[in-house]
């Protein structure tokens, strides 16, 4: 486990770890159909010229060019193809392009890899699944969806083999407003000062906000005490209504913030904090902003972001606000791979394997095996009748759990290797305890 | 449907589009999980050198370089990053990097995203998703590995909503041996033009093996006799003996190719084909080979490919023989898809829409919700408390077959909006039917 990946910053997982993989994809499948989402995927590949539709990308993108054409020149062509950095942008064209065929407000999951030319580190790889998930409106979209999707999530990240994790929601108009109410109208620059907060400290925040905003100590002060509060429920409201501050803005941030705040502490106590420091680098977003961290492992960076965006796309008048969040499933993996919070109960799907008496039962082999996998149990046949001791110990090597044996009467055994325990059992019928029917994915106990 | 992509070569498929695709993907899973196939994943990127490590690449490959980097020289360097163009060249690296970790005979399967950069035609993609099985001894793998795998994707095509579809199997051993026997040493050279029989006719083949490789007409058509040769079962063993030719290699393919068909004929009858014509282009086959059509669809081209490899990878002086198949997953889908082969019975996982009686029942309309998602129903609940009329329009548009009402005094109802019956229910125990728990696949009866 945790092998160095042969090449740096593109990870890939052993059988038994894909297993883990696989359990993870398939429970945030599971849970986002039990919601409404359904599943779309979108093509590795935009233009350049998609990719920098919402201006400069902060992210390093990585280009395409046939390698078997000399013509080098087309990195700065608009048409020139690239790998898509997230799936927030290629779902955001896939809307516009589709918008005539999808129900509104359509829900969707999508799970896939992106790609970043980063240099690679702790939490960061250059190639990455996300999870997301996004409910898009055609023209408005109602503020309960924001809600949704953080008990969604809640949900989800609740269902995977993880520490504690904690939600931390704030709202960009609670933010706007208040700073516009203490007279920053540079909100965005206050924004970009304020997510700064947990990497220089206060104090080199309250400067930033001094000499590059032009800020007063009391316009500072009174804005890095918006970003202390930090709430389980919705007291937040009365501590930010104690600074003193008006705005409409202000008002709307809060009531927003209040009623996602107010369903998570009925419905997922403890997984969702207001915390009003939260900004969010990317300037598209418009009400909810959202990270999430894992409970002791804050350094990971956020597991899930996200928000709300009041012009996701635009097709001529029309606009399509929406509110989505992601997980980082890389990221999620390779911590629970790394630091075993899960592992699976073996790497291989079989639960059987069909010993062969002599080289000529390998085709009543085959008839066992597929009585076995018409009743859904994974088998596999030995391929050389070899002695019964070294058929066991390919079994036992590839952590196959039954040997089967049938005599030269036909009469049918199941020995489990495990505990050595061998009965007769008739292919039919014989039935695997559930737990050994597929590899388990078992979470260690919290610490 | 069949609507023309954005970006051609690239398709994209709608929400009820993916519904097919999804189902096409879990069914290739859970058949290969039966005969006890794990999943891997490879990373998307190779490097150049790897790539071309089996010298000369005939496909179209797309190579990357950061944006932000304005160095272009990097295209030549073996260390440059490119997207894989299939499974197996990625395979093979994985399978040398992670020897001591694997267990022997190790099987596996693949469904990736694969990129290449040719011209987009009928039939063809730029980006496309493949689904591999293979097999990889270490040193050694006994030939009923390949008897297997033909079986087993037998099986796989078969439980997918395509028309009646054959493997056209061949053996590198027997068309070798049989070349040799009529004393054409330059078999590779051979194998070239036979492949070329479906597109320019036998005439133009016999020509091009005495103008190309100096054969005489009775070796020509000795040749092509061979290429004519087509049997469901194993009478191709005796249609080639009656040629009169002898070699070694020409028995040992013999053998091999009648266990194959003998084991299909019996367990997967008239899906194998005994085809002396196929070649196989790629020079890496040693055995058994394997083309597949769907029948009346020939001009799609093989939508599955494959055989044995007797070094698919090394390491020192150790080698790894495998034999493996690959789906062309898109390609089948598309056709799928453009012909409706099969069509999701709606494009939303949601069975049941919650409707609101006022504003404030959005919190109880949840906990119907919950309780039904419990029992593994999938539900979504109104945004806003508009009228019953537009709540079940909404439902409707979205293709939601139930709408639960939930009145004052908390009595439940649930209405079937296809047929318009109403009924008291209980969201603690009520259940669809079993076709409306999830979008079903149903596939059109064959013509």
């Amino acid at each position: 486990m945790a092998r160095t990946p042969s090449l740096s910053g593109f990870p890939e997982w052993l059988p038994q770890e894909r297993v883990v993989e696989q359990h993870v994809l398939d429970t945030l499948r599971r849970v986002f159909e039990l919601h409404g989402f359904g599943s779309i995927e979108t093509r590795a590949v935009e233009t350049v010229g998609q990719l920098l539709r919402k201006g400069e990308i902060d992210k390093e993108v990585y280009g395409l060019s046939r390698l078997q054409d000399d013509d080098a020149s087309g990195k700065s062509d608009p048409n020139a193809l690239a790998l898509h950095f997230d799936l927030t942008v290629p779902f955001a064209r896939y809307v516009v392009e589709n918008a005539g065929y999808l129900p509104f407000p359509f829900r969707r999951y999508q799970m896939q890899k992106v790609w970043r030319g980063e240099r690679p580190q702790e939490g960061r790889a250059r190639e990455f699944t996300q999870a997301d998930i996004d409910v898009v409106g055609d023209g408005d979209l109602p503020f309960r969806y924001d809600v949704e999707i953080v008990l969604v999530i809640a949900e989800a990240l609740s269902a995977l083999p993880i520490p504690e994790f904690r939600l931390r929601v704030n709202n960009r108009k609670l933010s706007e407003g208040f700073y516009r109410g203490i007279g920053l109208e540079d909100t965005a620059g206050v924004l970009r000062s304020i997510d700064k907060l947990e990497k220089i400290g206060a104090e080199k925040v309250a400067e930033l906000l001094k000499s590059e905003l032009g800020a007063t100590q009391e316009q500072a002060e009174a804005a890095l005490k918006l970003a202390t509060i930090r709430t389980l429920d919705t007291s937040f409201v009365e501590q930010v209504r104690a600074l003193g501050v008006e705005h409409p803005l202000l008002e709307e941030g809060l009531t927003e913030l209040e009623q996602v705040v107010a369903a998570a502490s009925l419905r997922a106590p403890g997984k969702v904090l207001a915390d009003l420091s939260i900004a969010r680098g990317l300037d598209y977003y418009t009400g909810t902003v959202v990270e999430t961290v894992l409970v002791g492992h804050e350094q990971l960076g956020s597991i899930c972001s996200g928000g709300r965006y009041e012009s996701l796309a635009s097709k001529g008048n029309r606009t399509f606000p929406g509110v989505g969040l992601s997980i980082g499933v890389t990221r999620l993996v390779s911590r629970i791979l790394s630091q075993e919070f899960a592992t699976a109960t073996r790497s291989v799907p079989t639960v059987v394997l069909v010993a062969l008496n002599d080289d000529d039962s390998w085709a009543a082999a085959q008839d066992v095996a597929a009585q076995l996998r018409a009743r859904g149990i994974s088998t596999e046949v030995a391929a050389k009748a070899e002695k019964f001791g070294k058929q066991i110990k390919y079994a036992d090597r590839r952590g196959i759990p039954f040997v089967w044996f049938t005599d030269a009467e036909g009469v049918h055994q199941v020995k489990d290797i495990r505990s050595g325990e061998q009965v007769a059992a008739d292919p039919a019928l014989w039935t695997p305890a559930d737990e050994d029917l597929t590899p388990q994915v078992v979470a260690r106990l919290a610490d």
